[in-house]
Formats: C-alpha cells, sequence, structure tokens
C-alpha cells in the first residue's frame, strides 16, 4: 500500500495541503514545519507522485533538451554544464535526441510534463521554434538560430571568430586559402561561411566556389574535403574548417596522405572541444566558452519562466582564437608570388583586442 | 481556453472514454473510429495530457536512461541506437546525466513518471539497483553490473575479450606486457583486469603490480599511465588499454614523446568506438556490438514490464577482436632473450573461433 501525503501529514501533526506546500518548498511554511514534514516523508519513505504534483502545480520542474547530434563531441560537451546549470535553477533536464531523418516529434514537448524547451541543434528553417511560440511554450536556442525567429537565444560570435581566422591566415602570408564548411542549412554553417569570405574579402583574398566544400558536421566531411582540396591543380596552403569535427577529419586525411601539418598546410578549427587540444591533433582553433554558454541559457530560460511576456534577449558570446600546432606561413617553394606582391604592402593588423589573439593558448 | 478530450468527442461523434482508448491505441476501437478520433483532435490541436494520462493509465511510456560519463564517446555511442531501439517499443527515452561525484538522485525515478529504467554506468557497490527492486521499479542494467544484484542485464564478454587480446600479445612474442585499466570500482575495469592477467598467466607470462596501472575511463589516465610505465627500467613493449579512450589517451603521450607505434611499442584497446578506426589512431582494439547491446536491453526491459515476476536474465555479447595498424612483434633488440627462451617452445594459438580474430580488420 503506497504511503500518501496524508500519512505524512498525520505523522507530522499538520494538514495534507500543507505537507505539499513543504515538499515544495513553497514560501508561508515555517522552516520547522518544512523540517517536521521532510522528516516525516523520510520515515515514511514517502515520494510524491509527479504526475500528481503536476497536475496540481502545472509545473513540472522539467526542461526538455532538444540535441540531434550526440556524436558530435560539441554536444555532450555543453550537456554536461547544461544539465549542472539548470538543476542549480531547481530544473531536472530531459534530454530528447532526434535521431536521423526524422524531425522531433512535438507531442512530448506540448503534453504539460516540461516548464520549457532549449533547442541545440535547430535548422535554419525548423518549424519546431514556431510552433512552440504558437502553443505559448517557454524555449531558449543555444548555438543555432532559426531563420525569422525572435526568441530568446544564446550563440557564439560566429562571424567574428571565422573573421579572426582570416586575418590569422593572411596575416601569416597565405593567399590560396580555402574553407570546408558545415551545412548552409544551419545558422552556425552559414555565418561561420560568411565571416570567413567577407573578412579574406577585405583583406583581398579570394575564395572562390572550387576552394569551397561543404558538408555536415563531421569529420567525414573533412576528410573528403581535404582529398577534394588538395587533389586540385593549385591547392591551398590553408582550410578554415567550419568546426574542429570537421578539422579533426581533415588532419586524418593528411596523416593518411603524409601531408606536413603545418609545414605544407595549415588547418584551422572552430569551438575548442577537449580533443582539439590532444597531442595528435594540437589543433588551432576559435574557443566557444561552453560553460558560459550554459549558464547563459538556464539563465535565459528561468527569466522566461518568470517573465513569459518580456521581450526576447541574445546574448553573443565572444569567440577567442585559441594558438596551437597547426598553422603556420605557407611554405616559400609554395607561394604564388606573382599574387603574393600585394600582400607584402598591406598593413599587418595582428591583434584584435575584442578576440584576444593568442592570450591563452593553451587548455589544461 | 485549451481543447479537451470532450470537444474532440464531441466533434469525432464518440464517448469521451472512447476518445482516450483510441489516442493510446488500446483495443476495442475499430480502426474507423480510431481515424475519426485522431483527426478531430488534430483538426482542434488537442494534446493529451501526458500527467492527466499518466495518473489514469498508470503507464507514462517513458524509460529513464542514467548514463554518467557522456564525455566518454562510447556512452554516446550506445544512446543514439539505445533511443531508436526504445522508439521501436513505441517508448520515450529520458536521459539521466549523473554529473562529477554525486549519486542519481532517486526521486526522480520513482514518483510514477517513468514506466522502467536502464542503468549503464553504475559502479559495483552502487545501492542504486538494489533500491529500484525494493520499490518494484523494473530495470536492465547494460555494460556494467553491480555485486549482488541478480537482475536483468546486458554486457560485452569482458574477460573473453581481454584474454583475446592477452593471446595476440602472447602470440607476437611479448613478455614484458603491462595494463593501463579502468577502475576496480567497475565491473568493466575488474573483469577486463582479470580477463588479461589470467590469459597471460596461462601462457606463463607475469603482469606484476608494477605494470598495472588504475585510473579512470577517460584519456588522462592513458597518458599518465603511459609515460609512467614507459619511464621504468624496464619498460614494456606491449600495452593493453581497459578501454579505447585510455588507449587514445595512451597514444597521444606516445606521440608527443616521440614512441614508434607499434615499431617500438604496441598499444591495444577495449571498445572499438567509432575514433577508435580514425588514420591518426588506427587502433587495435576489442569490439562491443553496440547496436546489437542496444537492441538486446530494449527487449529485456520490454519483456520484463511485460512479466515483472520472471527470473532474471542475463546477454552476454561475444567480443570481437579487430587487427588495425597498433599491434606488431616486439623490437628483437628490445627482447629479453633469456626469459623469451621458453616463448619460442609454446605452440602458438593463432585463432578462437569464437572470437572472431582479425575477420572484419576495417570499419567503414
Amino acid at each position: 500500500m503506497a504511503v500518501t501525503s496524508h500519512d505524512v501529514a498525520r505523522l507530522a501533526g499538520v494538514s495534507q495541503p500543507t505537507v505539499s506546500r513543504a515538499l515544495r518548498d513553497e514560501k508561508g511554511v515555517s522552516a520547522a514545519t518544512r523540517r517536521r514534514v521532510r522528516e516525516a516523508a523520510r520515515s515514511l519513505g514517502y515520494v510524491p507522485s509527479q504526475a500528481g504534483r503536476a497536475l496540481s502545480t502545472r509545473r513540472s520542474r522539467k526542461i526538455g533538451v532538444i540535441s540531434a547530434e550526440l556524436s558530435n563531441p560539441f554536444y555532450p560537451a555543453l550537456l554536461g554544464p547544461l544539465h549542472d546549470a539548470l538543476a542549480g535553477h531547481g530544473y531536472r533536464t530531459v534530454l530528447f535526441t532526434d535521431r536521423g531523418e526524422r524531425p522531433v516529434e512535438l507531442d512530448p514537448l506540448l503534453d504539460g510534463s516540461l516548464d520549457g524547451v532549449v533547442l541545440t541543434t535547430s535548422e535554419r528553417t525548423s518549424s519546431l521554434p514556431g510552433e512552440l511560440m504558437a502553443r505559448g511554450v517557454p524555449f531558449v536556442m543555444v548555438n543555432r538560430t532559426v531563420d525569422g525567429i525572435e526568441a530568446d537565444r544564446c550563440v557564439a560570435g560566429n562571424r567574428v571568430g571565422a573573421a579572426a581566422v582570416a586575418e590569422l591566415l593572411a596575416h601569416l602570408g597565405h593567399r590560396r586559402v580555402a574553407a570546408i564548411l558545415g551545412p548552409e542549412s544551419t545558422s552556425t554553417g552559414q555565418e561561420r561561411a560568411d565571416g570567413f569570405r567577407d573578412a579574406l574579402a577585405h583583406r583581398g583574398i579570394d575564395l572562390p566556389p572550387a576552394r569551397m566544400v561543404h558538408g555536415p558536421f563531421d569529420p567525414d566531411t573533412g576528410r573528403r574535403g581535404l582529398i577534394r582540396l588538395i587533389s586540385t591543380e593549385a591547392p591551398p596552403t590553408a582550410v578554415f574548417c567550419g568546426n574542429d569535427v570537421i578539422a579533426l577529419g581533415a588532419l586524418n586525411a593528411a596523416a593518411s596522405l603524409g601531408i606536413d601539418i603545418p609545414g605544407r598546410l595549415t588547418i584551422v578549427g572552430f569551438d575548442d572541444i577537449p580533443m582539439a587540444a590532444w597531442e595528435v591533433f594540437n589543433l588551432t582553433t576559435v574557443r566557444v566558452d561552453l560553460p558560459e554558454m550554459a549558464r547563459s541559457v538556464a539563465a535565459l530560460l528561468v527569466e522566461r519562466l518568470a517573465a513569459p511576456d518580456a521581450p526576447a534577449r541574445s546574448v553573443v558570446l565572444e569567440p577567442r582564437l585559441i594558438m596551437r600546432g597547426t598553422h603556420g606561413p605557407p611554405r616559400r617553394d609554395e607561394e604564388d608570388y606573382e599574387s603574393a606582391g600585394p600582400l607584402h604592402q598591406m598593413q599587418p593588423r595582428i591583434v584584435r583586442a575584442d578576440t584576444e589573439w593568442g592570450r591563452d593558448a593553451s587548455r589544461t
């Protein structure tokens, strides 16, 4: 026979509603009563029914996190701190993993079992945020955003970070530059591509379509992209990758082809996942501060729950170039002196204070 | 004003209980009625309340998956197929990630919001399975088991797999063998250590405590373990690692120390996570079939829910040695001829059919 809140009330010598209020940490219950109720609940082995509690309070204290790509280490690395940050506000994290081509089903997000939702891997044309808005479900977009949706978001400064890579490559003297980019159907893929191309153009360096490869954010994109780029008549001396996982795939292809990095080829990534610092990779990349991202997302969501009608807010995290071992100048005999000519007349701009070039080149 | 099941019943021209039964796919409702109810629900934008449904049916169709170590790629690689396998039986997966030292809280597993639980990262002395048993919550242990708990489980053949590695090393001619192992507080750590040591002893090869290192299943254990082992007076010519993540850490340390693999040192892992096949690692390892593991776990749990009092079952998956590029014979000048003498008189046992040595050396 299951223990009920009435049994707890009897043992603690209080009313049943007081038991509920005490166990929910609501106001209006003295510390002494709260303690007496908790002790009674513990001694009886009483566990409040989540379903009953959700019906009576309309709050489940659960946040759904939608993440499609757990095989990309960026998301596991984000989920840990996100779980902690939400727990710090008293919320349990319920993870919904979208698999393959199927979109996340809407029903589980709308059935009253969640107080809010965090969207991590949306595509730019996803209908999910619009549907959540229409049903009044509070949500925050993290890392990626959706076209035309004005809602709370926390993202990395993708354009600024990609521009910092372009300036590094230009400063090192690279002219034949290529990029292996993520899908244009994601905001991260699009913004990093745009930021890189625009900053190169600003330095007088062309990024022709033949030196741009697009694909999913996975190692195979980097592997196949590098092989394709390196097989052209005038192969690039530097390759910017749309994220670290693509860059690790490119480094694997370079290793299997015996290409010396960075002597023969510079490769730069984006994200600074833990593997980027591994000795066999030692990847120069752009750091996205994941713990900071997690804290911002949790704060945005909690404030949204408290003020459903407040205007949408946008938090943009400043990325930072992390200088490790995969960048260097182009090899003299690889340089295209004719086109390199004007480069030597340009004023190098070494440091942009807002991106903190190389201030912290190591990760412990 | 929220749409209720009564609105759906009115539009579909049926009773409210029929609406509930139709939307829950219960028996006793004709296909035509089911279709009419679903169309009515869709046109009204009706979403059944999960909380209400849980109270009325005592079934949430949700399975809690407890996983502590998402930064170990083994678990993300298992969670995808597990999610799919449970979805194939009509269950939603709710992921609880245990962080740091804190144990998973018990309350969310007992509050009626879950039909069952999958435990993936238990320690051998965990109290969680015992408490779930006492409360009558159905659960399955996967990959790791807990001492003294007779409950449904699906695990890899850890002893058999580790023994296959020992026989490979012995057959290659290694005599000075070392191991960098996972925590003895986990069944995987313990069983792989025992299986390896026992099989070595059977071939007359000693594994002294000075050549055994223990640590968490992470790259740093492999990194620090390798540096410690290689700094001894008679360094090993082969190192077995308790899982692939440890082996990748060891390979990173070897790269930073300039140690030629496998010319100077053989390194073998366990699990065959996707990264083991990456070109820069090309790790010889023992494959645990994760999709098969996921399917077995889902089947065990579904059958347990249908027959709560059936005897506990144990599924052991046959591991398989995957021969890639990190194993080879010891270097002649490193061999200890005095002790190696007897080895050459032993009958080599190259192939054990049940472990399928090298039958499929590549992973696509």
